[in-house]
């Protein structure tokens, strides 16, 4: 069993956490939080020792009536493995806290690259990370389009890539966030930092990406051109990406026309949280016109990272090569694509 | 076992589909729907035995490869009781159905009351419908008030209530809805029909309500007034909400501003679709100022009314009373307060 | 002529500029702002003297190529009177400013209650504030309350009211306020701080308050009830508001359901930036049952307490009584009610 | 003076009176309208003579108390030239009454392209529209495409162009208008009609249009992709843009993030509505990488064909050139770049 320590318990850290667990070859060593919340209280009543990342507010837990075991240093020692999924540049913050204890660690799309020696991506970039001390799983849109970008290089090569990532403005639960009325060029200079990302995987890779912001809180959606190497035909590539198990293809009949509705068959079919963590490729949007591959995708952000994370776990405790790896991680969690 | 057939398997019906199988006294005897969507491929994913509503509509339902277990008169005809979860107004159009099958029926909030004998909230007007022939579970909004108020009167008296219901403007699948970026008043005229729905199931309530329509499709919120008929203070009246099971008082601790937070919660919890059965009350806003009562509440429209359908069965089925059927469709699906 | 400084030159300060000018007895001294962004650019070509409020960022004015008049200690030593429209809490930090230059100074509704010797509202409280070193405008939520409450008191008394405040999550171009799709109770606390506030100008109101905050921008929403002191019947309540220079009761014909409807009548009518500087009350929805008046109005907050800060700098001028005052400024803006 | 009527004044209709009555040769006719709700109120109080579309409803009129000059009919046979801006499919119904009349006629963008001989945009086809009998403009997506795509083409040739339209889900009071919280490929089918249509515009353009829908009501923002036939550096493709009279390139000091802010500037500015008659090009989006050309751009849809329709006037009435027409309608209306 790999002990896997979870330091940040929000969106991504909860859904990790849980994730591990239903591994046959993982345990959630403890999960560190800052304040005692709701998602606290529910971390104890999934039975996760609770760690306080600061030592100076215990006394919150306790008023809260939440028993910690203990504060994250503690629970760093104890991991075999360490999930930092804490605020966009904390995790920079506590790499040294993990090298002290020469506890490999996986770090979020919200760092830098530079905070981890790979950038993850289970399809394609698993081999890289075996035996790391330290990986960075790439951000949800970076890893929704690594995803589809590595079949289809294979397959026919990719002269040039260019996306439109329409991004959700905050997720569900942070009302600070906004536009509420506008779609914002976000950022405003071209390419967007997500081409460059996706450099850190596809070092080669010819990629100009746009972003936008806009008043949505369930998912990404991107527009996708790939102009290809090789002649393809719309219903050969559906196939290509049909035969991924982290891509679903939406057949039409399902009458799906977004993310709400994405959301609510996810919720039907018994998903803990309604979980997409595949991306969402709408079949019908799949066009080639020439050598130009067009299609749309919606990315759930708070979810696409999760499967990844578990790979990453097994990547840097070597344990597993990246084809067992991701069946592992998949049957157990439940993803049947 | 109490053979139950759900007409309209859309957001409600399938929620009570899902809840009356997880009953130990009732069975699904199949649901009916009109077309192949994604909510016919879960149902047929869960086992429920598939009947089309229109059988010149069976053919869209082999073509998408859905098998058919009949059309809807087989389902009524077999089933001890129907639930008509279809869309306002189509509830009417099915009574006669039912009564020439000679089937009792449990009709939604969107039909006029005169669709049935009684108006039915477990907490105010089970015993009425106990044996009846048709019953109405009143509307998400209604059946919110009515769990509020029924404590409240028993305790307190209520001199008169005056409700503010900022409405969702649509569910979260529904996209067609808005509006996108407006606050309106919905309808303009006061009361709004809440107050009449309202004394379908308490005749001598004294209650004006007001309704508007705002851009979100989580949950209804309410800004409560009720002038108590007796001195109470705000603490008293806590732990009396409290005690009631399917009102939940959001303790301060847990840090959630609104219904993002709340669905977060009950994914978290692992609820079936992040459903928040119950009403949400905002432990803090619970004031008394003199004799009179304000808080906030907040209701999941999808939600609120499921075990309420539940109850009416058993009800009109006259197998249990109120305190045993309550009490065992909360065990059975998991609402512990 | 008065000579105005307007210090803060954004949402509020750039209305009352325009309002100002437009006033025969009034005269713009000059603006001061911050940054020089896109309100720079119009105040110049509006012909506004601009001053820096930080000497030290001239240099940024100079890049964009935008002439300074100063630094806004010179405004403020030529002004007859300052309109501070700083973000909330910074007039408070100016306060000693003004003193330093005996210069008579008008302040938001963002700032405490003891930012100034008067709460201010035209309708309510011109009287005690002529003269008067300092006044405060209250907030747009108040203003439009106080209008309400004025002549409704004076009619028919006022036992107690009660309302509901949805409130616009933030103005159209602050686009990093949420919330995106949700609706929070804000403050959760009840009574809100407008409550309170409103007794500021009407010391002995019996009025309880509940705060919202949704996805939307034009204008705020209140559903109101007041419990009169004296009988009365929805058409002369209708034909007393009516009279009322700043409150518009909509006539149902306009066929206006909400802000979007409104704002755009107001700009199809030629206001400037189609401000609605009146309440705007649905016709439809004024209603008294027993002695309980109920109505919904919409409040542009960024429009209504432009008029009553025209007003107040003849109040603390003190060249004009109530009435010549509140005509002088309605005629010279185009408000004709 | 050429008799303008315009037939359905609502959004687009409204502003087109506005901007053809600013014209020097110019006169509005009349204009036609359902019912008699905030714009026909409008409409009276700006003076244009008023028809009833539909002499069975005339009566609603006289109930609100608004003087009608006629019916529909009338008003074409006095007018020179009619502007149909009725929902999309009705100007197709009303084109033989306008050829009954032998009136020329201008529709919009929402009847398909053979409703007339030519589909208009005044930078691109204005001189193929010249003495027609009927051309249609094109629909505000399709104006601003057809605007960028013009000098672009001139300039450097295009290759192929892509372009993704992130569209509005409704105009701002449209409140029936959705998504509330999502964002729709919309279609789902790629191309999107926008390809097509400016090839009704530019025969021999390669384009590929990918369409979505979100919940904003402001604007559109197109992120657009152009191979150029011919290289390019972005400093140049900014002043080949900023020379364009109906292109407005947004300097980044102005500080402008999105929509919301760009409305503002206008009503600041002064103009009528807000309107935003020009496209908006973000400066700092332009960018070149190779032949590529990236750039972000806003179209406020409900104002940027109006231009086009009063340049649509005088091609059809043959009474001056493109460049004549352009400056004396920018003159006229106060569209200075
Ligand atoms: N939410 C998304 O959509 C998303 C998607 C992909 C990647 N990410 C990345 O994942 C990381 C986590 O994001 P999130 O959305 O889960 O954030 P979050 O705010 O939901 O959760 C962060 C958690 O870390 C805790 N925390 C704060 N400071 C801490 C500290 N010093 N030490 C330990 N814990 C601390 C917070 O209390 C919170 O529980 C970020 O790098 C983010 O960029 C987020
Ligand atoms: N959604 C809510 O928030 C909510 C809350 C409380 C009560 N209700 C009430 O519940 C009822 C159902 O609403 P819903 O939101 O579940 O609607 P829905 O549209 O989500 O589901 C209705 C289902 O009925 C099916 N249907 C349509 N016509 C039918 C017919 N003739 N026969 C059988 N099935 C048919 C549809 O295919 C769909 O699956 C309505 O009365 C509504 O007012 C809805
Ligand atoms: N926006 C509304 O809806 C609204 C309604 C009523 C009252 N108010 C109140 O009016 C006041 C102004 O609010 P606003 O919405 O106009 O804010 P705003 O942010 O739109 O404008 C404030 C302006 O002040 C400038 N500024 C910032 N710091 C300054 C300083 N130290 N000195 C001088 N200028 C400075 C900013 O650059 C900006 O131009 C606040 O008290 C607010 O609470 C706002
Ligand atoms: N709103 C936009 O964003 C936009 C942008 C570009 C083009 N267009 C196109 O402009 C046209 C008008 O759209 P709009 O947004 O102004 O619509 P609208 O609904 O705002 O206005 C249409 C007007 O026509 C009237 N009308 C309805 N039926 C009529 C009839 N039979 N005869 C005469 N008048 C009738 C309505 O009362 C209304 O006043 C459509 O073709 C649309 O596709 C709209």
């Amino acid at each position: 069993m790999i002990q896997v320590g979870v330091n940040g318990y929000g969106t991504i850290g909860k859904r990790v956490a849980d994730a591990i667990r239903a591994q046959p070859d993982m345990a959630v060593a403890g999960v560190a939080k800052t304040s005692p919340n709701f998602e606290a209280k529910v971390a104890l009543e999934r039975g996760y020792p609770l760690y306080a990342v600061d030592a100076e507010r215990t006394a919150a837990f306790d008023d809260a009536g939440f028993d910690l075991a203990g504060t994250v240093d503690e629970l760093v020692a104890d991991s075999d493995v360490v999930v930092d999924a804490t605020p966009a540049g904390v995790g920079a913050e506590n790499a040294e806290l993990y090298r002290e204890h020469d506890t490999p660690a996986i770090f979020q799309g919200g760092e830098d690259p530079d905070v981890a020696e790979v950038s993850f991506n289970a399809r394609a970039s698993y081999e890289a990370a075996r035996g790391a001390d330290s990986v960075r799983v790439v951000s949800c849109n970076t890893t929704g389009l690594s995803r589809l970008f590595a079949p289809i290089a294979e397959a026919y090569g990719i002269e040039k890539a260019r996306v439109t990532l329409v991004r959700r403005g905050g997720d569900p639960g942070q009302t600070d966030r906004g536009p509420i009325n506008d779609t914002l060029p976000d950022p405003v200079e071209i390419p967007s930092h997500h081409g460059p990302d996706l450099n850190t995987v596809f070092p080669d890779l010819d990629v100009d990406t746009m972003g936008m912001k806009v008043p949505a809180t369930l998912m990404h959606t991107h527009s996708v051109n790939v102009t290809l190497e090789r002649e393809a035909d719309a219903e050969s590539v559906r196939e290509l990406l049909d035969a991924e198990s982290r891509l679903f293809v939406l057949p039409p009949e399902l009458d799906i026309d977004g993310a709400g509705k994405l959301k609510e068959f996810a919720q039907d079919a018994g998903r803990p949280r309604g979980d997409c963590w595949e991306n969402c490729i709408w079949g019908d949007s799949i066009t080639v016109e020439g050598r130009d591959l067009y299609l749309f995708q919606a990315i759930h952000q708070e979810a696409d990272v999760v499967p990844e994370n578990v790979d990453a776990v097994r990547a840097v405790a070597d344990t597993a090569d990246r084809e067992e790896s991701t069946t592992l991680t998949e049957d157990a969690i439940g993803l049947d694509g």
